[in-house]
């Protein structure tokens, strides 16, 4: 009999921002095949499942995406009920698109369980709202992985247009920064730098464009969120007010 | 004793695509506030708790927003468990951030919990990756609302750049398929209108940017998700495989 694959949103990190759908298909799981930077309390929740990883670690070889489609074809058509999980949402910069064509080309059973993207709760829990009546009525998010694609991305938008979230970016700021700058942005419009978002080690860095390229981050693994626009400059009172969140009893 | 407000984002519609957070919040709720297009589903999950319907009706008058950030401070001063329900995410155009801010003011302990957009969830589980490499590496969320906030928006933005992702723009596509295509935009983008995403209900009109304005859709009063961009075309390959889930055991 053939299995199924569930193509799952891990969320940003903490476990409890999952879903109850996507809970359920890690507890019911009997292969994962899971992103590297997907946090061990998330994985935690599939316990019963035999867990590969499959992300690229960094400075280390990954598994590439053709081999990582075809372990998802192979292992679903032995049977296995598989979970392919992945940071935030499957279909926000993951390549989830291309491991849903070859699902449906090999002729696999497949659902796509939405998932809190990062790039929206990251600065959520910073108390940056991406859209703010009066101050920005429209979000961009990107990828700041590779030149050649962002890059056109920025040629596209107007300076101030609309607030800019960019996800793997971390080590491009500086290039992104000057792009935007080169491109008319000001350089005192607010940015910011969240570091793991909703996970225990949160950190972030609030400043302006013009020093984003030079802002001194602290050494870490963590995923990081970039965030641009004047909407970035709500989090002072936002956020000191709530920094991720209340103890509630 | 004072007490405390979660600002919730409801999700697209089916309940089990709340956060696990999201879903205690309302369990534990004393009050709960909420959207008018918050699902019965998902508030049959606040059943121990008062729920007040603050959202507007299509054609009626809701309650201001004035008057529920006073609604909030002044239940939450009383000692109540609050939660401010509201549809997808909290800060993604549903003015989370001025509630925020009414809270911060006021000195009234709160957190904001991540929830999963429609911008996001009624493509994925259309079959459409917001996303895909070669295809588009960005995407904009922009209200269709009020025109004087999207057409800034749209005006800052080079034709086929990013995927656009319109909420609340079904009464407005007409104009906004106008607005594009007056800025450049090829009348064979193609578009999809996507109508109560998660819900039982759920629809989808598929076609092209030039069609958007006279596209037939049927009379309902289900949130639409309009998604404008290459990537609408690998529904047909994806969407067909996986229209909205898989059965699973």
């Amino acid at each position: 009999m053939i299995g199924t694959v569930s193509l799952v949103g891990a969320g940003p990190g903490d476990p409890d921002l999952l879903t109850l759908r996507a809970a359920r298909r890690l507890a019911e799981a009997e292969v994962v095949f899971h992103d590297a930077l997907v946090s061990p309390q998330v994985l935690a929740l599939a316990r019963g499942s035999h867990r590969v990883d499959v992300g690229k670690r960094a400075g280390g070889a990954g598994t590439s995406q053709e081999e990582i489609n075809r372990l998802l074809v192979r292992t679903a058509s032995r049977g296995r009920r598989v979970v392919r999980l992945k940071c935030g949402d499957p279909f926000v910069l993951g390549r989830g698109g291309e491991e849903a064509l070859a699902l449906a080309a090999a002729g696999i059973p497949f659902e796509v369980v939405p998932g809190v993207s990062s790039a929206l709760a990251a600065p959520a829990l910073a108390g940056i709202p991406v859209t703010h009546r009066g101050i920005a009525s429209a979000f961009a998010v990107l990828s700041g992985h590779a030149e050649q694609a962002w890059a056109p991305v920025l040629d596209g938008v107007a300076p101030g247009a609309m607030t800019l979230v960019v996800l793997m970016g971390l080590a491009t700021r500086g290039r992104i920064a000057a792009a935007l700058l080169a491109r008319g942005w000001p350089p005192s419009t607010p940015a910011a730098v969240l570091l793991g978002a909703s996970t225990p080690g949160a950190s972030a860095w609030f400043g302006e464009l013009g020093d984003l390229g030079r802002a001194a981050l602290p050494a870490s693994a963590a995923p990081g969120t970039i965030c641009v626009g004047p909407v970035v400059g709500l989090a002072q009172a936002i956020g000191a007010a709530a920094p991720t969140r209340v103890a509630l009893p």
